[in-house]
């Protein structure tokens, strides 16, 4: 794990420079060899399994330390800590996105703008992606497996806490590489400190695209400290808006589901919306069913008067509707309309998912439509916002932007197009006459 | 053009406000709604013509005594002033986008997550565009059917010594859209100040997408002042490269064709790369026609050489290779090889517009895959990047951001998408059981 496969004693903008020239490379090779990779690499990981497991019992040793010290929590823990079927996973995960479609050299359209003068967009690589990312391994198979599918070189940093892992996953994804010589050492790059992530952000003219994983304060860092752009979601304020005409099992259902299956989530509800039709027959029950799961419920004024006596049931203040939780606790609100509902969603959501219960066909219509978000849901839990759900075989993040991508990102938003204009001397002076 | 068609007392934020109220009432309104606006607003262009022309008159005067003072340049003027053929055009242009296929609620895909689970991707309007632009008259009309055309309010702050004109345009296509009354009042507004432009800024909560059209410093101020993604472009530096396979009498047309044909457009060459087999060959030639032309050469050490005693030549320094003349000056480079050109137009272009003149289709190919631009052009003038000469219909702007919009942006640079999800109270937590 020394030797060529250590990269720290580089700068991080040789390092950049080098994945902008290795980008130009990928992007000129064909589809079978991009996809033999990915399975090469696949295959690697399941073989030298053994190395990966060791490095990563190295980082939980370290990590049950601290955990000791009280200074790491146990569910960073648990989501450092890999096993023999973690890795089976993540070799499965890159032979799916080896067996998607070729995300670029895809005509998209074409136009005959004057007599043997023709223009096609195609698809094509972003060149260079820049991923920040914490303590989970398998974000290194599932990122490299989109980002050399699409053609793309990336520079990843990955938590300090799994150092060994991710150096480990690197050396083992690159044996798999080997035996598919067109693939450029530098397709990817594990930077590794604090520092290199500083540097990383000036390196404007090298690096297409960041992405930051992490705490909605890290995000708004990366953000208002660079001029590269940058996909990803500061917050996960998703509501479930019951409806007037919502039938009462499926409301608890998708409200249940879309808190308490994972809660961390991003895309887990943080607000719940009842109409104040339904809420009289709806929410003892459902409050209870909440109770019941653990959850601490935050309550509109309406909402404490129906439930009056439910021992996990608190005022809410206006700071609840601008709250992600990220743990068992939902603010609970009862609205007079449809309208009401959707106001609120568009005030206080981050613009990532959003789900309407409702039999009534015209009030799903209409909140598909107006709610200003990524994902709008109808009698469905807002935990499927996924890509792997979403049939994108994995995904390097979900976007809350307008532009570009949006929700689950996938291969497809790795990549951007072009314009070839196939000409045979044509000139502008002389065109259309 | 008092009274309701006035806006100049109402700030910039509440203006803003209402464009995102009126936005999700635009996404709503069906195609045909969207379609007959534009074409009655186009009526009335041609109907209240005087009104305009007298307003632009009006303009015209002030102009005419800033340009007698020295405070205006002629090329200021001219953009300025319009005529009835003008009106008539941009009447035209509006036809031409409101008979374009609807931008909105196209499904883009249709997936089938499980039974009874549809998850569908449909495009949409992004929502409040606000764009900054100079004193051409036909940005209005053309921007407007733009972003109704796919749903979005826009916000328009035109040059200060176009605003009668500006405001005559506003006024007479409000009275075009009066006959479709599912139009919102707020589906425009013009704003009036340098310090409109600034308040306009800082409200990334109500607005979208800004488009400045202006200078290189204009467009670098707003990227940096504003936490509202931008669209357009900092420069146009395009090259033309004349490989040495390519056929001279296309190699003149070209490389003349993308200097000369309108030097201050973005997508007009500065820079001329030719291979050294061919230079001798082609270069007195083509850089008489040039100084025919009267056009200023800017040539490498290679260049002066071969072409010693044209009267237009002098010796480039290192800044011209990164100099935007926008006028009838051009610097040339002699290359040794394909891949020196691609190093070259990769370092120095500005990812705009870039042609390879050659009958070798494999250097073409080469070119094309490797140069990273918006436009990569085989024999064809780099003047050809326009929306119009796209099929676009119209364009409102040239995006040489890698991100959402590339090149020429039209009607799909305006939207985004969306994730519809229809279920039956589907859960995650019995997904795929």
């Amino acid at each position: 794990m020394t030797g060529p496969f250590e990269s720290k004693d580089v700068s991080v903008a040789i390092l950049a420079r080098r994945a902008r020239e290795t980008s130009r490379v990928l992007a000129t090779l064909p589809d079978e060899v991009r996809r033999e990779a990915l399975v090469k690499a696949a295959y690697a990981l399941v073989e030298q399994k053994a190395e990966i497991l060791a490095a990563n019992e190295r980082d939980c040793e370290s990590a049950r330390v601290q955990m000791d010290r009280g200074l790491m929590s146990t569910s960073l823990f648990a989501r450092l800590q890999t096993s023999e079927r973690g890795i089976s996973e993540m070799a499965a995960k890159m032979h799916e996105v080896a067996q998607l479609p070729d995300p670029i050299n895809r005509i998209l359209s074409t136009t005959e703008l004057d007599k043997g003068l023709r223009l096609e967009k195609v698809s094509c690589p972003l060149g260079v992606i820049g991923i920040v990312f914490e303590s989970r391994p398998d974000v290194i198979p599932q990122v490299v497996s989109l980002t050399l599918r699409s053609g793309n070189a990336v520079l990843l940093k990955g938590g300090a806490e799994a150092i060994n892992t991710n150096k480990a996953l690197v050396a083992v994804l690159r044996n798999g590489f080997k035996s598919v010589p067109q693939i450029p050492y530098d397709a990817m790059n594990l930077l590794h400190t604090r520092e290199d992530v500083a540097e990383m952000l000036a390196l404007e003219n090298e690096i297409d695209l960041i992405v930051p994983r992490g705490s909605k304060e890290f995000v708004k860092h990366v953000a208002t400290h660079s001029r590269i752009p940058v996909l990803g979601h500061g917050e996960g304020i998703c509501h479930v808006y019951v409806d007037a005409a919502a039938a009462l099992k499926k409301a608890l259902d998708v409200a249940l589901d879309s808190k308490v299956q994972y809660p961390a989530a991003c895309n887990a509800a943080e607000t719940l919306l009842i109409h104040a039709e339904i809420a009289p027959l709806l929410l003892p029950e459902l409050l209870a069913a909440f109770t019941e799961a653990g959850v601490i419920i935050f309550g509109c004024r309406n909402t404490i008067a129906l439930a009056t006596g439910n021992p996990n049931l608190l005022p809410a203040c206006e700071e609840d509707w601008a709250t992600e939780y990220s743990d068992l606790r939902i603010s609970v609100k009862i609205v007079q309309s449809l309208d009401d509902a959707i106001a609120h969603i568009n005030q206080y959501g981050s613009k990532h998912t959003e789900s309407i219960v409702t039999e009534d066909e015209e009030a799903a219509t209409r909140f598909m439509q107006q709610v200003d978000a990524a994902g709008v849901y109808h009698n469905a839990s807002t935990r499927f916002a996924d890509g792997h759900r979403y049939g994108l075989g994995a995904e390097i993040g979900i976007s809350t932007s307008k532009l570009h991508a949006r929700g689950p990102v996938g291969l497809e938003g790795l990549t951007t197009y072009k314009y070839r204009l196939f000409g045979d001397g044509h000139t502008v002076a002389t065109f259309g006459q």
